[in-house]
């Protein structure tokens, strides 16, 4: 179900839908078999789309927690995040919504970064991606990362990087991302914060 | 030099230099000796400060030279692109300036990232660290990470993460950062863009 054919404000999104539109999917076909997109993903019943505020009612946070812990995020504090988000700029997130049952079943967060370095580059990164595990075989892993991947190229950016664990390596190798050789480590310090979750 | 000697107009910075104030040297005490901070950086000619819109004839773009390609940035692309790191909000670009000479002698890059994830929590990146090759021996490049790791802590932050190569792992270990068994991959994909640096 593509985005044409819906009406919709696109204020009521944290990014313009527009943006997902006529992405350069040509250039990772060879990654997809079937060939699916963003805009024909395989089901009609599917939509991929910029997180709203409703997804909150939609279990966008529920899906999150299949990822690691979320905690107690009210509505206030999720419409909150949501608002910095907008206002800040350069925050991405991309949902696959059930619209049969209403729900988030998939999701991915595209991060842009203002740089000095490379002529003021646009840099990109990936995050939180998480696809309900009732759904496995329709290749919406690799949708939803592709999905801002592209996004991220067609922003402008020169670079789209994550961090993975081990067992995801042959995952995101599937679809174009490489580990450099002697520059592939990625290195952490945690803090602890009042309000752990 | 401590910022309290000294008469500024916040407004002046890219973000504001009190957030450098009573920053928790206390907590990284061991990784330093002898023991300096940003606000006594052991030379009094020192100045750790954040970025002003003045540090692009200060050679802020030659130090990051040292780094990656930095391309050819016009006074106007960077106070461009200085705007919209201070309209968004979340870049805290923290440099050194040696105030015999005025120029910038180091830098680094803290960059935040709201997410919903962990009570709505806000997670902290480093970027961009450099330090003069002929400034070696005075531990700055400890003293421009920690500085901005401890700004991280100080902003709330559960994380904060870095990508490096190979050689620099050892650094990184020695201020604090760890690779988390399983957990420590950082993996890219490049994309073309119009204006190569």
């Amino acid at each position: 179900m593509g985005l044409e054919r819906r009406a919709y404000n696109p204020k009521e999104f944290l990014f313009d839908p527009a943006l997902l539109k006529d992405l350069d999917w040509a250039s990772v076909r060879g990654y997809l078999s079937p060939f699916i997109t963003n805009e024909a993903p395989g089901e009609g019943w599917l939509w991929v789309r910029p997180l709203q505020i409703e997804d909150f009612d939609k279990g966008y946070l529920q899906i999150l927690a299949q990822l690691t812990s979320v905690g107690n995020v009210s509505r206030l504090d999720f419409e909150r995040q949501y608002w910095k988000m907008q206002q800040s700029g350069g925050y991405y997130i991309t949902v696959i919504e059930d619209t049969r049952s209403k729900k988030i079943i998939g999701a991915a967060t595209l991060v842009t970064e203002f740089k000095f370095i490379h002529n003021c580059a646009l840099r990109a990164r990936l995050e939180d991606v998480v696809v309900n595990n009732t759904y496995r075989g329709k290749q919406l892993g690799k949708l939803i990362v592709l999905t801002v991947s592209l996004l991220a190229k067609k922003l402008g950016c020169y670079k789209m990087s994550l961090d993975c664990k081990d067992p995801l390596i042959p995952f995101y190798k599937s679809i174009g991302y490489k580990l450099e050789p002697g520059n592939a480590n990625s290195m952490i310090v945690r803090y602890e914060v009042d309000n752990p979750s």
